[in-house]
């Protein structure tokens, strides 16, 4: 078989990079190891910047995102007993929308789908070959049989453990990592929401946050320890635990419900350059992780197969080879600042063990500060709806 | 004897304040166990913000200040071989001025002596006593006496290590400190200034700090272990360490000259609350200690002296106690937002012994933001030049 763009992976990345490269007239084949029923069905926490909103309605799979996403003006920050508004609209004149990742994903593979894509899941044995040529190809095992993908590039969105990073010679790579000590323990909940907008909770006890999946689904999360269990927490537990955390001196609480699901999910930060080597490119989990916090993932990925998108359209339409030439240096500038964002969020947010008293009052005095400026809230609203890459000049 | 308001300590906080009450018509007495000569020989850095500049020149002791004190608009950041200007006036409107604090306090003993105030030189054994009463005391011996001040209140402003902090019950005391494992090694040198502006550098080697003390004699620092000795350094080693540390790839170098002072200091954060007790109240660094990189230190005082003087105005002239009950939480305020931002300039600015890769790139990742975008340089430049305090609402 033999295409345009051969594409592993299809998370967010390789599927939105499949849709943008069809509306280009450029064909690609999506090659994914789980089932469609697995990647519609693994539920996965959302938030979309005002840009991946647009891309996405600008291309034609953003109508049920409009429909039953919630668009937030806004989100609250809790610590010491109160709540204080970070009013992203009136700082940045943007906004985001709750919509979980597994949603966007059946939206895309719905799309790709509609328009008879090559879309090839449950494969395994996936390997990458001569991406040193101009004639790279993707070798993998599908329905018992072996196959070879013959294609022109070979973009790497197969996530952090795929093994399409692994194709770039170590010699040429360089990897930054930092592994949190902290993990993340989720609870969905039924029951209506405990607020109209998200609640990032500092406390002394830990980190919470209190999101929402549906006007009769909740998500909320409370920091733990990473390798503690879920069999440890009973309901009861977990409530009393997300109560002492985010409920405020004010009289705010948040509102209980029966807990349908539990998991913790370990934190690290991770960055992998370069993000592309002869005919192989790599993007979203691929090459880089952030933590939760900042609620980056998937809108860095969407910004990456942006990126590569009219790089590849350059190529095909002008035989242009410089954007693809700049891409890893122009995507990681954008991963760099979300990658900062992301780790000064954690920082500012989570417990610390073995923190000082010092150090603690910082995360205080820090949220006081970008609660009651508006400069300091606006460099914290420019960076959660994305908009913070964009605001860089080269002179100021 | 016996006055209104006993000051322990003659640096910038205990000088300027006895100043401010006099212009006040508060009699105050200013005891302090160092001579004359000691306080105004003892080389110390000086960045005032705008807001210490106004206050020195509104008060009549700003003069030399305004011939001799550099002012500046904006200073560098140098990261990754290059030089980025933060432009302090364009970002806030403000300035600073390099005026070192031994000739701030030059000019406040000038000032204070030229009207006959009582300025008690080389005291020692000084003790505080009766603060829980209305008839507080110090006493002390002077020139083979023993002396007892009585007064109405008690201000300490004899540094971290004085007396009078200790004189606080320490059930009534909570401390916060972090020392940095990290010094900075201080030269003073003959020559023409390297930079119309400071240059704050981040290197892979360490920080350095290229500043001026006047067109002839400049001021240099460079990061360096706290526990080094200056016998280690010969002029030739220091020269080619700041060289490294501070000339650009883009040809700009710094200018040797003959160094005629070495000295090396430790960096810690340290915050004591409450800053008041009864009829005794703290002020400068008897309370707080900040890293010098944000310059911060002199500032600190100078703001809690002037809340002080209104308040105690406010006891005198309208028998209001509540400002005089407020001034901890008042000052802690802005002690708060510069210790914050000392922690920050520090953390970005210093090389971290065992630092990841990832960490060190955040480090770079931060500066490229702050340099380039014109919101996060202005949380910089608002910090920097001491309005981000007064920036801060209730309401945004």
């Amino acid at each position: 078989m033999r295409t345009q763009v051969g594409i592993i992976g299809a998370g967010p990345a390789g599927l939105l990079l499949s849709h943008l490269l069809h509306l280009r007239g450029i064909d690609s084949v999506v090659l994914e190891t789980r089932t469609r029923d697995q990647i519609e069905s693994t539920i996965r926490a959302g938030v979309l910047e005002q840009g991946t909103m647009d891309l996405l309605t600008q291309t034609g799979v953003g109508e049920r995102m409009k429909a039953e996403g919630a668009l937030h003006h806004g989100f609250e920050l809790a610590f010491e007993g109160k709540r204080r508004r970070i009013d992203l609209t009136a700082l940045t004149g943007h906004a985001i929308t709750v919509y979980a990742q597994h949603e966007v994903i059946k939206d895309l593979v719905a799309a790709r789908v509609a328009a008879s894509a090559e879309l090839r899941f449950g494969v395994s044995d996936t390997s990458v070959h001569g991406i040193d040529t101009d004639k790279p190809s993707i070798r993998y095992r599908h329905e018992g049989a072996e196959h070879e993908l013959q294609c022109d590039f070979v973009i790497g969105c197969d996530g952090s453990q795929g093994v399409s990073r692994q194709a770039i010679p170590q010699a040429l790579r360089k990897d930054f990592e930092r592994v949190y000590p902290f993990g993340w323990f989720g609870i969905l909940c039924e029951g209506p929401p405990s607020s109209d907008e998200l609640i990032y909770a500092r406390h002394e006890r830990g980190f919470a946050l209190i999101s929402t999946r549906s006007p009769n689904v909740q998500r909320m999360y409370f920091q733990c320890d990473p390798k503690d269990s879920v069999e440890n927490w009973s309901d009861d537990r977990i409530w009393a635990e997300l109560h002492a955390r985010a409920d405020s001196d004010e009289g705010h609480k948040i509102i209980d419900g029966k807990i349908f699901q539990k998991n913790i999910v370990g934190m690290r930060s991770f960055v992998s350059t370069t993000m592309q080597h002869g005919r192989l490119f790599l993007a979203g989990d691929a090459a880089h992780i952030v933590p939760p916090t900042g609620a980056k993932g998937m809108n860095l990925a969407v910004a990456d197969v942006n990126v590569l998108s009219k790089a590849l359209d350059a190529f095909y339409k002008e035989n242009r080879t410089d954007l693809l030439d700049r891409y890893s240096e122009t995507a990681l500038k954008r991963i760099w600042r979300a990658e900062h964002f992301s780790y000064w969020m954690t920082s500012m947010m989570h417990r610390v063990e073995g923190a000082s008293a010092f150090e603690q009052q910082l995360q205080v005095a820090e949220l006081e500060y970008v609660t009651t400026s508006r400069t300091a809230a606006t460099v914290l609203a420019e960076n959660y709806v994305g908009i913070a890459g964009a605001q860089m000049q080269a002179h100021l």
